[in-house]
């Protein structure tokens, strides 16, 4: 039979697991919004749900931390979600500020540079597998999510090398820098995701990278 | 005669301070880097000031929490303290993410818009007053923090327009977008400024902006 503590951190899990389908649902949104589609509203109901969520888990950690008092590993799953769920609710950010910049990309009717597109698949796949590994105490799904940054990173740059080009050429100024906006927000937001596979990895390992970045020490 | 706890608080607060001051150092390197003055390495070094300084705060409040147990204001001031040294911590990012911007943008030898210069100002003064609204308490203080972050958005907005009117007539693409970056670093560093007054005012009063945003319940 399970613990009182283990069925906490089952509770736990689920909360989790609920934020992070709010933020895949965001950063989704949030790609569609720049393409014209009408889901403003949505991405703002949607960051609002996260934040909500937030309070709820923070709360639940809370609990378990004063009644439970634990220690160890236990009390390094208790820490880190109590920093995951503050990265989870700055991609929920992100994505509401893709959505008002969305606005002013939809009415000069542009084309949308397709590595935007990736940049949201890409993002949104951390999300669930750092959400993924936290759940499973997955050290390599932990570290493949950090090492997939690398190609969000990329993508940013070569969009920004893209814009230039095609501002050079005819696109409208206020356009390639909101776009720009745009790619930046989706590069947090992978950076975002990172931050949360850190934090897993520190869970089942006790160690943070970034080198001797510990809790409770 | 102070309490060990109340000497603990003391050097939280000189350790703040020391890391705000970081900070500072930080914001204003930046804005002179986008300048042509040689001080990206300086900057880089700045920020891993602030990263060996936020793992020494964090220690130190793991152990008053461990072994003072507080409660009440004094728990809500550590809990607050470690919300704080999270938000510094990335305004160094920022300010190294606006160094690694500055060689390109030097290299191009355009003209700064004065109102990053500005933003600049704005925020130094920002991350100083929330540090200081934390060691003296004053409510009063952090208000007027999270009331000016109004004027580096609004600056952020109009250095948007003006970039793409100056690129409309001959301002590179390229050293536009880049200028667009460093002003979006330096409004970060304001939203940043902002969080951590939220943080200095939920350590006073008990109660956190964006409603019932609490810790501990």
């Amino acid at each position: 039979m399970a613990t009182h503590f283990e069925r906490q951190l089952e509770a736990l899990h689920v909360q989790i697991i609920t934020m992070g389908s709010f933020c895949e649902k965001a950063i989704s949104l949030s790609n569609k919004a720049i393409r014209g589609e009408d889901c403003i509203k949505a991405i703002f109901e949607t960051d609002r749900e996260i934040d909500t969520k937030e309070r709820e888990i923070e709360n639940l950690c809370m609990r378990i931390l004063l009644h439970q008092q634990p220690v160890a590993r236990d009390l390094r799953e208790v820490s880190a979600a109590l920093k995951m769920i503050s990265d989870m609710e700055r991609i929920g950010d992100q994505a509401a500020d893709i959505a008002d910049l969305s606005k002013y990309i939809d009415e000069k009717h542009v084309e949308i540079p397709p590595l935007i597109g990736k940049m949201a698949e890409m993002t949104v796949n951390m999300v669930t597998e750092s959400v993924d590994a936290f759940v499973k105490r997955d050290l390599e799904l932990c570290r493949k999510v950090i090492d997939d940054d690398d190609q969000v990173d990329d993508a940013f740059n070569q969009i920004k090398e893209e814009l230039a080009e095609l501002m050079y050429r005819n696109l409208d100024a206020k356009a390639g820098l909101d776009l720009l906006m745009t790619a930046k927000y989706m590069e947090r937001i992978g950076d975002h995701a990172v931050n949360i596979a850190e934090w897993v990895e520190y869970a089942i390992t006790g160690e943070h990278r970034n080198d001797e970045h510990q809790m409770g020490g």
